[in-house]
This record gives C-alpha cells, sequence and structure tokens, in this order.
C-alpha cells in the first residue's frame, strides 16, 4: 500500500492491480496452459498437475522478481524461470514443459485481461449502485426548485431531480459502454514469440481454443501482440467515465460553495475538517473526483499515443502500458467509489435551493411572464415591456415582481394571481418531469 | 482552406467541418425545428417555409458571423439574429418564431451530430475500402516469409500475410466501435435555456419528438447541454483507430528503411522526392499518420478533460470542443485516407524479405531446429546443444547451418534433407494460415 | 481567417502565424542566404538581389504550394522549386544558386524562428501591459476586503489586493521565463542535408555566422534538426502562461456568480447576452480563457511527444509541430489578450465583496476571537470556548458576534470595542500589505 | 518499492519521493518553524527543541496516516495531529505551538519542495556525468562514418561523433534550463490559512524570512498556493529532459536493429535475453526510456491543466499533483540514469557503420560527385548527368562508381583518383569536425 492510495484508490480495484495478484493472474495462465497443453495431448498429461501446483504467488519472492525484471526487461522472464525452477524441485520432467509454447508477452497480457475482467466486474458493480441510488434521489427531487445555471451564472428556474437525472442518464450509457469494451477485450493473448505459434507446430489453435476455454476467455481471430486497442480501449471507455463522474463532482463542489450551499458531501468524524477554522467543511471527496477528472484524461491520452507499436512486439509502447493502465483503473475505481459514497450519504437544503431561486430578487421568472403577456398583446411587444421593466427592476435593485405590479399595462392584462403563479418555480420547469421518467426508465431497463 | 490541408486532411472531411458547411448544419436545425413547431402546431403552420427558404450559408456573411461570435461568446447568437433579420424582411410574422424555443446550445449542438454523421459515414466508408484491400492483401501474402521482429530485433520467421491479418484485425474491431458510438451520439440536442424546454410549456416532449424525426436522428431520454460523453466518444473511437492506423505506419516505415526495404508507398510524381539526392524516397504518408498518431491522443486527452462541465451549461469545457473535435476529425479523416491510398499502390519486395530473413545468417532457426533435435534426443539436450552451435556460429561469424552440418551430433540425427526443411522459413510458421484465414472471415461478418 | 479566430485568437499573433507570413519567413531566410553567401563569396556576387528581388509572398500562389506540399511531405520543396522558377525568368545564373546548400528543413525551421521572435515579442508587451493594470489593481484593493475562500469554501477574511497580487506575481515569473526561452530559441537552423553542411565543403561555418548576422539570430553550436528541445520550451513555458491565466479566469469567473458577483467583465454592446433573459451577462473571456487552459496543455504534451525523433531528421514527430505550435501560440495570444481587456475595464464591487464576509454572519473571524481571547486566558481554553460558541451560533443560525455578546466570560475578558474591532476584516489581515508590495516590487523590477 | 520500481525507476531518486521521506520533509518543516518562531519571539524559546525531537518519520505510522488522509482530504491535518500528541507526552506546553499559525498547504509545499532539491541535484549529478561521457564518445567518432538518416531513409555521410555531439548539445541545454528552474522553485511556502498570515499577526514577515533561512530555501514575495507555475515548472523542464533521452534511445533503437547494427545496450548477465531465442538481445534500457517519453508527456500536460486552482487553495487541482509530480521525477530520474548506463557502456561497431555506408552502392556519394563534376563543367550540366546515371545504377543494382567509370564524360573530367576520394565518407562530411568541438565546448562551460 502506498500512503494516498486510501484517499485516491478504492481498496477493491487496488487490490486486484496489486502486485502480488498481477503476479498471480501470470500464474494463473501458466496452470491454464499446462492443463490446455495436457488436454490437448500437447505436453504429456501427468505434468499439468505439478505446475499448477507452484502457481501460488506466496512461493515466489516478489521483490527479487521486481529486481530480475529490471535486466529482463519484462516480469515474465524471471517468473517463468522462477516457476521452472520450483516445479523442478519434485518434478524434474514437468519442469521442462512450463511455459510452453507461449512467449512473454502470452503470459502477462492474459494475466492483464484477468485482472481487467475483475475489475470492470467490480466497477460495474459500484457504478449500478450509483444508478439506482441516483434514480430514487431524481425522482425524489422531481418538485424541488432551484436555479438553473448556465455559464455560471443563474439563467432560469428547473428542478434538482432534472439535475440528477442529467447523471444518471450519462452513467447508464456508461453502463451500455463498458458492456461494449467487455465483449471486445476480455479474450486471451496466445500466439508465441511472433504471433504464428509456430513452436506449437500445427497444434497451435487448438491448444488456444482450449486455453482460452479454461481461463473462459473469448479466443480472439489473431494474436494481438502489438495491437492494443482492446487495452486502451477500456482506458479510453473509464476515462469517459471519469469524466462524467468529474462533472457530477463539479456541479455538486459549486453547489457546495458557502454563498450557495445547496447540497453538502456527508459529513463524517474527522472528514473535510480544519484544524483552525470550526465552520470549514471542505468536499474532500469532490476534491479527490476532480483531481481524477484531471488525471485520467492524459493516462488515457498516454495508452492512445503509445499505440503505434513495433513489429511483432513494440519497444517502448507497450512498456508505457505496464503502469499507466493500472494506476488509470485505480484512479477511476476510487473516483467511482469516492461518487457512491457521496451520493448515498448527500446532504441537500431543499430550503436554501428555494432561497437561491430569489437571489435575483425574480428576473428568472422574466421569461415566463413574457410568454404569459405575449399572448394578450403579442410576443414582441410582451418582450419589450417587460424588458424594459427588468432594467428598473434591476437598477433599482427592487423585485421584479413589485414593478410589474406598478405596471398598468402589465396588471391590465394580467391578474395578481395570475402573477402569482408565473412567480412560482415549479410553473416554470416544462418537461422536466417527464426528463426525469425517461432517464429512470432508460437505466432500469439498461440494468436488466 | 489552409496552407496544410491538403497533406494533413482529406478534402472529405475537410468539407463536412469546413466553416460554411458549420454553420449551414446549423440552419438546417433552425429550419427542422421550425418545421416540427408547425407540424405539431407549436407555431403558426405558414411559418416554417419562409425560416426555410433563408436557411442557406450564401446568404450570411460568415465573416460578420465570426466577428460578433467574438463578444456574443458563441456562433448562435450572431447567426440567430441575422437569420431572424432576413426572415423578417419578407415575413415579419415568421420572423417571431424563428429558434422558437431553443436556445443557442441546442443549435450548436445538434448542428455538430449533423456534421458527425457525416463525417462517420465517410470515415466508415474509407475505412471498409481498407479493410477490403488489406484482406486482399493478406490473402496474396499468405506465404511470403520475413523475419517477426520482436524489440526491433529479428526474433523467428513469420508471413507478411499474418503481419497484414493483424492490421485487418484491428480495422474490424474498429468498424464494430464506430457503429456502436454511431448508436449513442446520433441524437439531437434539444432542451432550451436550461434543459426543461419550458419555454414550450407542456409541448416540449412532443416538438422534440418530431424534431428528431425531422432530422432523422435519435430523441435522447434527457437533453445533454452539460454531459459530453457522447461527442468526446467520438474522439477517443476515432483516437483508438488512429493509433492503429499509427501502428501501421510505424511499420511501413521500419520495414521501407534502406536497410530494409522490404515495403514501399507508392510512387508519384513529386512525391517523396529530394532536390539534392536522386536516390531518396520520403515515405510521406507514413509520416503524416505518425504525426497524426502523436497529435490526436492530445485531442483526445482535451476533449476528456472538458468534461467536468459547470451545471447546466459549461463555461470554457464547452468552448474547449468547439475546435478541438474538427481538429480531431480532420486528423482522422486526413490519417485513415493517407492509408487508404498508402495501401492501394503498396510495392512490396518479397524477394527482400526472403534475403532478410537470412541476415542473421540462420539464426532464426535455432528454435526450430531445436524443436526438431528435441524428438529424437530430449528437449533439454537439444537446447544445450544448439545454444553453444549457435554460439560458435555468432563468435565466427559462419553461417549456423553451416556449422550444424560440422557437428557430427546433430548430423546423426538430422538428415541434411531435414536440416534444408528446417532452414525453410515456411515450415516454421505454424498456424499463421489459419489466422490469416480467421482475420479475413471476421471482417467480411462485420462489413455485412 | 478562420470562423472562430475572432474569439480564441488573437489578431496579432494570428497573423504572424497566417499561412501568408509563414511563407514569407521562409522566404526571408532564402533571401538572407544567398547574401550570406554572396558575403562569404560563397556563390556569385550579384546573385543575392535578383533572388531576394523575388523573395515576396505576394509572387507565389499558396493554394498550389498547399497542393504540393501534400506530395512533397514539406513545403520547402514547392516553395523553393518555385522560386527557383521566378528567379530564372530573369536571372538564370542567379536561379542556380537558389537554396544553395540548405535543406528544407533549414528553411522551415529558421523561417518557424522568425515567426517565434515576432510572436514572443508581442506576447511579451501584452503580459507587460497586463502587469502593469494589475501592479495599479492591487494596489487600489489594498483595503478591500472579502473572504478568502480555500477548497471553495469560505476561510477568513483576505483583501482583493492580494488576491491580485498573487496574479501579478506568477504573471512576473513568467516575463523571466519568456526572457530564458528567447535566448535559448532564438537562433537559426542551419545544417544541409544531414547537419554537416557538407554541401558547402569547407565555408559551412562562416556561412552559418553570416546568415546569423544577417537575420539578427543566434548561432547554435550545432544543427538541431532532430533536437527540438528548443521549440517545444516555446510550447511549455506558454503553457505555464495559460495556466496562470486560467487560474485568474477561475478566480473571475468564480466570483462573478450570481450569487457572488464581486466582479464583472467589462459590458459592451453585445457581449456576453442572451436572445431570451435579460438579466444574464455571460463571462465570454472567463469562457476563452478557461477553454484555452484546457487545450494548451495537450498541445504542449504533443509537441513533448512528438520529441524522441529518428536520426537526422525525423517521421512524423517533426511534422507534428508544423500546426501543433501555431494553435500553441494562436491560443496562448488569444487568451492573454482577453485577459489583458478583461482586467482593463473589471467592474469591481467592494461593497458586495464586504457583504460576501458576513454571509457566514461572523464566522469567519472565529480565528481572530481565539487569538485575542487566548493572550487573556490561554489559546487552548480560548480556543475550545470559542469553539463552542460558534457551534451554537451555528445551530441557531444565529450572528456569532451576538452570541459571543451573549457569553459572561467572553465579555470579562473582551470588551464590546475590543470585538468590534475583531469583526473588522481589515484588522485580520496580517501582512497581506507587505505582500501587495513586495510583488509590486518585483514586478516592477523584472520589467525594467 | 513497488514491483516495476527497479525498472522503470531510479534508487536515488524513487527514494527521494518514498512515502517515509515525503513525510520526513514534512517533519523538516514543523521543526524549522518552530525553531524560526523560537528565535523571533512569535513562541517561547524552549519549545522548539521539544517540537524538533518528534520531528522524526520513525515516530509515526505511515499506515494510519494514510487512512487519516482519506477523510482529512490531506496528509498534513493526521501528521500535525499525532506530531501534537507526540510532542505532548513530554511538553504540553511546547505542543501548544506546533504548526503555529501555518496551514496544511505551507507544511506540504514547503515539504515537497525540500524534495524537489534534492531530486533536482540528484538528476543534475547524473545529467552532468552523461554530458562528460558524451563529449569523450563525440570526440573519439569524429571520425566514424555512417550514413546519416532523414525521413528514415538513407541521405548523405555523416560522422558518428556529430550525433553524438548533436546529443550532447541538447543535454547542456537541460543543464541550463535545470539552473533556472531551481532559481524559481526553491523557495518556501507559507501563508497561513488564506495567505495573508494573519495568525501571526505583524510577525508574519519575519518568520517567513527566518523559516526560508532555517531551510536553505528562498523567500517568495507572495504565497503561492494557488499559482503552481514553480512546481509545474519542474514538471514541464524535466518533460523536455526527457524528450531529449528518449531521442536518444530512438536513435540507438534504430540503429540497434540485427539489419543495421551498429551499436548496442552494454550486455550484462540476464540482461535482454530471450528464453528461446539465443540471439536475441533486447535493447532493455531503449524500452525503459522510449515508454517514460510516451508517459512523462502526459504527466506534464495533466500537472499543466490542473494550474487553474481556485481562489486561495484549489480544490482538485492541487491534489492532482500529489502523485503526478513525483511519478514524473520518478519515471525522469529512472530514464536518465538507464541512459547514463547505457552510454557507460554502449558497444559501437565502426565496421559495420563504414559498410552502412555501401548499402545504396554509392547512392549516397552522388550529391558529393555533383559537386565535383559541376566545378567543371557547371552546376546544372552537372546535376542532370549524374542523376542519369544513378537512375542507371539503381535500374542495373550496379554500384554508382562503377556506371561513373563507365561514363565517358564523367572519365574526361574526373581522374580515377578523384573519384575515389570523392568516394571517401569522410571526404564529405564538411563542418562536422567544427561543430562538435563547438558542442563539446559548450557543454564545458555550462558545467563550469
Amino acid at each position: 500500500m502506498n500512503l494516498l492510495d486510501p484517499l485516491f484508490g478504492w481498496d477493491v480495484t487496488d487490490k486486484i492491480f496489486s502486485d502480488a495478484v498481477r503476479v498471480q493472474r501470470m500464474l494463473d495462465f501458466e496452470a491454464a496452459l499446462a492443463r490446455a497443453e495436457a488436454k490437448q495431448s500437447v505436453v504429456p498429461n501427468d505434468v499439468a498437475a505439478p505446475i499448477r501446483h507452484q502457481c501460488q504467488v506466496d512461493l515466489f519472492d516478489l521483490s527479487a522478481l521486481g529486481q530480475e525484471a529490471a535486466s529482463a526487461g519484462n516480469l515474465a522472464i524471471p517468473l517463468v524461470k522462477e516457476l521452472t525452477h520450483l516445479v523442478a524441485q519434485d518434478h524434474p520432467k514437468a519442469a521442462r514443459y512450463v511455459h510452453w509454447g507461449a512467449t512473454s508477452q502470452d503470459v502477462i497480457d492474459t494475466g492483464l485481461v484477468l485482472q481487467l475482467r475483475d475489475a470492470l466486474a467490480a466497477i460495474e458493480g459500484d457504478l449500478r449502485r450509483l444508478c439506482e441510488t441516483l434514480a430514487q434521489l431524481a425522482d425524489e427531487h422531481r418538485a424541488t426548485p432551484l436555479p438553473a445555471r448556465t455559464w455560471m451564472q443563474q439563467a432560469v428556474p428547473t428542478v434538482f431531480g432534472l439535475k440528477i437525472a442529467g447523471w444518471l442518464d450519462a452513467l447508464t450509457r456508461h453502463l451500455s459502454r463498458l458492456q461494449d469494451v467487455r465483449n471486445r477485450v476480455l479474450v486471451i493473448q496466445f500466439g508465441g514469440a511472433a504471433g504464428t505459434l509456430a513452436s506449437l507446430g500445427t497444434d497451435g489453435l487448438k491448444v488456444a481454443q482450449e486455453l482460452a476455454r479454461e481461463l473462459n476467455l473469448g479466443l480472439p481471430e489473431v494474436p494481438w501482440h502489438s495491437h492494443r486497442d482492446r487495452v486502451v480501449e477500456v482506458g479510453t471507455t473509464l476515462a469517459l467515465l471519469v469524466g462524467t463522474l468529474g462533472k457530477i463532482a463539479r456541479d455538486i463542489s459549486l453547489q457546495s460553495q458557502t454563498e450557495i450551499a445547496e447540497v453538502f458531501e456527508p459529513a463524517g468524524e474527522g472528514r473535510g475538517g480544519s484544524s483552525t477554522m470550526p465552520h470549514k467543511r471542505n468536499p474532500v471527496a469532490c476534491a479527490v473526483v476532480l483531481s481524477a477528472a484531471d488525471r485520467v484524461p492524459a493516462l488515457a491520452c498516454n495508452l492512445l499515443s503509445a499505440m503505434p507499436q513495433e513489429h511483432e512486439r513494440g519497444l517502448g509502447g507497450w512498456h508505457a502500458e505496464w503502469e499507466s493502465l493500472p494506476e488509470l483503473i485505480r484512479l477511476s475505481g476510487g473516483t467511482l467509489h469516492h461518487v457512491v459514497d457521496m451520493m448515498a450519504g448527500l446532504e441537500v437544503d431543499t430550503v436554501r435551493m428555494r432561497q437561491n431561486v430569489d437571489v435575483t430578487q425574480g428576473l428568472l421568472f422574466a421569461e415566463a411572464v413574457t410568454m404569459a403577456l405575449g399572448k394578450q398583446i403579442g410576443k414582441p411587444a410582451a418582450h419589450q415591456l417587460v424588458e424594459e421593466i427588468c432594467r428598473i427592476a434591476i437598477a433599482r435593485k427592487k423585485p421584479l415582481r413589485e414593478m410589474l405590479a406598478a405596471n398598468s399595462e402589465i396588471m391590465s392584462n394580467l391578474s395578481s394571481a395570475e402573477l402569482d403563479r408565473l412567480f412560482d418555480p415549479l410553473s416554470y420547469i416544462g418537461v422536466a418531469g417527464k426528463f426525469i421518467d425517461r432517464a429512470i426508465e432508460a437505466s432500469k431497463s439498461e440494468q436488466q
């Protein structure tokens, strides 16, 4: 564990990408390979068990592996060497068939795919939980008015439920993307030294099929040693997800400002406090999410720019993935988990939201008044008149409602009751409710 | 047109993202909106035609629009103003209904989606052509041996057809990704000032449905003004494609080196020449593709990092897309087209490929000899013996075949004819042929 | 001009990097080269004038150059060809000495350096103007209290002048960085085909010296065709500047929020308006600056990642710079100019700033009260007592001042007058004034 | 230690940025602060020693700190809490003055600056060693001919010493940049809660001065909590350095290709080997360096894009630096160290370089022949004649020298001895020697 893992990561995905699990997944490949080859009679039937027996990370000195990898250029070479050595102690014959026909990249890449399978499942689980929470919140706040803000300026009224529905809707699309990417990436890597499986003669394809079956992964059309679109797509897909999570955190952090105070991250002992300022409650989750929303795009960029890998195995491009992709997943998992927690305990101040609607003293309703008045005197005349009264209200710092009431042309066309209705924010939210329904419905469909 | 467009772009996608077409697509939205609203009786029936009549980019002064956009902060405000002005000249009544109920972002985003539809179709067309060319080339070169190279070092023999099959297979996946992204992105943007469509009262949803029908686009669950995952995914998907194209160009450029000389970009008058060096033939297409493979990831990064947009309309994040996404598409289209052209006329020197197999004087066949010998004397003994002979061959700079022939243990186990066969590269390509078949087959399936 | 240039660019830097000026700077190289070679008697004395005579961009068809560059792979080849053709019409002999001894990259890179010289001078000029404006503003607002905000939460009081001094101080460092980078980048590129200047025999160095003198540029130790750190450093240096400008825009945009309303971008006809919402005033400059603060880092990234260029001239990496660096400069120039304009006309609402100090009903002064009380009863006791009273004030939504006054222990230690002083924000701004002085002083020093 | 640290990192910089040292540097700040405040009589004189006594990382539970940081949002809060607790055990009075007047960011940022000081010194030391090695190598190979390659095609002859001089020259500039950045970044961070140092009343500046003196760091004009250009510049400067190191590795990796074989990374037990292919020698150092040259630009990008931090302390932007900058330094240190090692033991095959000059059968000398012939018959006639003969040589796959000798016009103008001289690569390297001298000289100057 590193010092900042608890802050930036999520223990579930952190563990999947720990050093130990990374090595274990490589050993899982070796065990499965031996078994597949034995089943297909490519190696003697009795060598699979002894090999599998040693495929346990606890038997290996990770620190020594790391040191040797620095010379060898990859982890697989010292790992296979050490595995062979371990197997040989009890079963010299079996040792001859360790890693049979495979190349370093076969074990490293397939090990990675096994990690990706677990990580994508964990992330998808969390994402589903988040969608459920948001669907409930959106429904709950379908009649909670607050100001919509565009260009960081108050615009017209909206409801908090629609804001949440927007978050939910984007996250639903990410669920769908995760499914697409899983269909493409969960395949074995198995091609031998150069992608021909020549070392297995004509048996290559049937071993590959058996190996895929053993690992419950797909069989790709061809080995993909230097074609990295599959794994990089995991990166870009999670980066898109983090972009949406960043948007949610951006909204929450803006709404949490002292002067706006509409929502708050869940409180907790020692959470977001300040040693000297008793009133401070720092939005820690938002900080973490926004930091990831800055970092993850760059990690995706570097996976993308490493794609033009040379010939049958890249020099540098492949190596660039070894830490960048795990780091990207660590930050994605951590970010998502922070948002799940934040949303589960989000504090919403609906009274303050309503008060914020009135910060402009009614200017937010100018458009509504114009539309109603237009039905009486035509839209252009209505627009001109309301605009003029707005200008007066702004100059005198008076409520728009009051200035309208003082105008005879207004009052001869709109009753006081009508004006009251027009200044009710819930009378000017259009089809927000229908949009909320649609978002909830679509999310439920996607999750089935 | 800018000076370097012919080099870096592709006229088809360049045109789709030209200033004029950008504005025309925005006008297409306005025309469709008027018609949809008339059909749904939200505006008088007779205003749609006069509005549509003025929705032609030729009637607008683009330079003036650009100048006004600098103050207004977006193109839609001056465009709607000018459109209203044009409509008013003949039909004052119709002018009152221009842009009815919509917001600037509705027209800008939907206009963008219309451009994306055309661009994705053009790119997909080119990609299909490329897949066809590569499928043919892969088939043609299924028995063309050349050295496989890993870590930029010769490894074992392979066939050129398998290299091509790898390219083809990745491109086939990109075809599938383009389909996925199209399903998500080809939807209208229509939410009014704050995403509630309040300005249309309770008619918002039915106008939206009609508008989607008019434009032959999908209807999203909710407006997505500040949720940019749809358009950003176009960027990441094309960036993945460019990564693969970069990999292809990397391979070609390495194979085109003077000392390797296996393939060449198509020749042409004035193409890749040098004013002073008559023998130079610069791989211009590779240079362009590799430059895009560096630039496009950064553009994707900046779209991703712009995703956390504020509230109901972002400040800065949205604006960051306006040039970055068109630029990303320009480079993607240009890159793809360069590769299409390059592959259509690729010169392949199969003789040189075969010669390059022999650059190591037979060391490429050490693994093959070991496998054959192993059947006689056991693999470990075989490996040890062959390794020793390799060392001698390297030290004396002699062909491995010759050194093997001089060794009595070798010759008592392998006949001269067997040795000949072992040094035939086509005898050591495993299941390359099957892999090629699989890649071609999968590509054909995808294209149906 | 492109449609969005007026919004995102600055006409001064846009012009320096226009297609026409790009070509003119290449022609300036050719003219200077001919003259330098004539002076050094490497070419006949009478050929320089006829060559220089044709080195005018108006004589060239830019569109045709662009088309030919697509085949040739760079602009220099068709440009030199066409220049030679033009010179030959009147002076066949002189035509033989056009581009004598130079390579394409010599003219392209040196042309770029000439553009960079102009652009850096323009940017530095604007930056100096901005520093002057800010120095004045900082001084003016040295006693304008407003809430300091950390983690987007109100923290303690500060003065607006200190906020500005922070901006100024960072910009002063950028002035210093621009000077450093200028010292490194303003050198000629001149190495011939491979950096040896072999085509000039033993005269290479003296021609290079003369050429540098002609162009008033430095002479590098060795040609730097594939060493791009000089030009990339221009990119990273401007990206740092844009980062600071983004920080300024971030602050302004947050302070401009409807609910905070402390500062506003300058108003102007048609500036930041909305067609339907009369109260909207969108911070257009902030939007542009923040969009650039997202885009420019990615452009810097792509220049950096293009640095590992092959051998004596890169394939792809060099080409990646041709549009990325101009684009980076365009956005940097545009961003800076927007900030210059914004600051020159910034509207500051000092009354509102003071009101915002009171949004927490006095909690901002808790630390000040604790320090004063601590002198009487010890800091720990003071801290405990004040914290307790803060909690009560928050729970009851009462002013802290009122709750303190109601506490006998407080009132027996602090007089009412002392309390009044403690709740004066200007009594709790530490050495803000000295910091402001230091920032102003340092900026003035740097500018001398 | 993480599994891949030995491969990608460098133990010296890895240690400086280890968790333990990170915390120790924060404790160094606290110790120095107490002492500075005691010296300036801001805190009692006898509290400094007891505080300093506990400022040892061994006394702290890093894992617990990490866990608490996840709630608190930063490391400083739990660290100060625990330090206070430790001090209180023996000296309750001193405990009251721990962290006096400082804010979390003061300790975190100053701690970082202390780490940066050590890291920059270590990196500069390695860089100097590299420059010395390269200066020697450049001198040694001033007469070692090999083909210059542009666009990855052989162009004309050059010498290996000039290639090295190009590397050296760029690295010399990086030495100068490191000095510039050190002058800007090595300053304390000290501003208290909001940058005013209000908690220290009017003593803030003198404490700051004393603190800077204690830590042997500079005193900035104003606190720079949300102005990150200083630390980000460390990132961009190292990214530029890594770009150059990537260029060196690109060259070496291309020259190491089996078909070119001019240079090799130093051999070593277990270094770059392959389990199945005895002839393989993978360029591991190049792989690592090239992977960093892909990753570091993205890390620089994300530091740059995190710069627009909010108000007096950022939300997310600051947090994004906490791992990105250490990671960037880890990769930079590792990369540099790999290159230092590689160059110290670089194997150079000068015979093969000379052979590679002849790969084109003399076409590399066409320009030289043209220049010589031109003195006799005029350059245009010479160019036309040589070009024609080149075409014949290429078509017939014959040596150019032989084809020239068969041409009577050539032979009546050039003697056989002259032709011999023209085909000597060292007769066509222009002022390469002078360039090498200049690069060596400049590097020595910089290092003094």
